[in-house]
């Protein structure tokens, strides 16, 4: 693996200073990245529940960190396609997490999926695939 | 049309309370709906760029603006799959505007598409396609 | 399980009267099903590839397998959403397998997603999500 | 435009030795292009309606027709990602159509959509989003 933990927290950091937000790096992996969501009243749809941006803006960032972790920290490698079904109502108030791999990593793109867990919940929230455009001079 | 501007207007601020980030009701007709997101600086990437998540979140309610102008103000439709496709880098610091329609309504879902644009630009920057579920006792 | 492998492949027969067309079922379990299609001339592309047509075939009738296997023989049940990412180049004039599982199963719509492999490669050729409708009487 | 009709017609009779199996060019202009299917046995399914695959294999063609018609006849393009969502039962027996443009042509990568319609129906019956991967030397 070409980066670290701690490369690619303080990374994260760097490039996502509203930090909290968008959560934390919890794992890293060949290929994989697990992170954290600790909900906040920005995140709430009416009844508690996790808002869909709030999983989507997750389950992007954290695939983004299992890409991170293969090819470098190439700040601008950018989502090209999103594509989330929601399965399942996260439970309300609880933390979310999301457990990305990538499925491939090309030239020019790479593929992967993410799988959302809403704390105390086994069965995923939602899952997504997504494509990241990797810039061509890295 | 089921549904005024004003009604649809302030059942979303009801239902989102932190209101202004997820946009503002631009624009209802039969099967569409028009938002607008001032973009502040939660919403943003290095380098002054509109976030994938701001543009996604203000895509999913601009076409759930656009079902419930069609069925009423249902509030138990969700999100059940969005696919979006990035293709342009918006302007920097400019609000962005979504424009909905639906594309087909049934009994149990509502599937439509939304163009994401960046004020100052002709072209799209996103474009997404939304299909959200419609709970049976309505 | 509703529905024995026997059961499936003979419903599925005569729902596809084309029969090989669209691959034959090889396993069934719990929530998963898996195809294999030997392709032929009407599957392939310049250099003997296979078709994305044939693999998103493939896949659909996987999930439908792993679908019915779960609910029953329910011949109205529909592909209502079906997104495809292809990942590698399959091997010239080899056959392809679909391996399909269910990611959630509802009232209305049942959510599964399908590795497409080719033989003599370790890594799959392609990855699906797919969303069938259930019809309401059943 | 890089390419004519009749260019593209013939490219496109070449590619695909099967022919109709995969519809008819019916029009090109710039940065759209729209294609029919004729459909017969192999492309039905129970009920005589035209059958998913048939109108994905459609969408995908017409898209690429779309696409070689802005970048000239590259025959490596091939699809990386492609989202349908299925609206409408299409008219048993009748002509499929597929209209297709494209959102975005890059360096590396075309994005596009396509509506399919079925004759003797007003509303489409499919809509996809479709992403060609284009090749770096061409």
């Amino acid at each position: 693996m070409t980066v670290t933990f701690e490369e690619l927290q303080a990374f994260l950091a760097e490039q996502f200073p509203q930090g909290a937000r968008y959560g934390t790096l919890e794992g890293l992996g060949d290929g994989w990245a697990e992170m954290k969501l600790e909900v906040d009243e920005g995140h709430l749809r009416p009844g508690g529940t996790v808002s869909g941006p709030a999983m989507m803006g997750l389950a992007d960032v954290a695939l983004y960190a299992a890409l991170l972790g293969k090819i470098g920290l190439v700040p601008l490698a950018v989502t090209s396609n999103l594509n989330i079904n929601f399965l399942r109502k996260p439970v309300a108030h609880s933390p979310i997490r999301a457990r990305a791999n990538m499925l491939r990593i090309g030239r020019a793109t790479g593929v992967g999926q993410v799988y959302v867990y809403s704390e105390g919940m086994e069965e995923p929230v939602a899952h997504a695939t997504i494509t990241y455009s990797i810039p061509a001079n890295r």
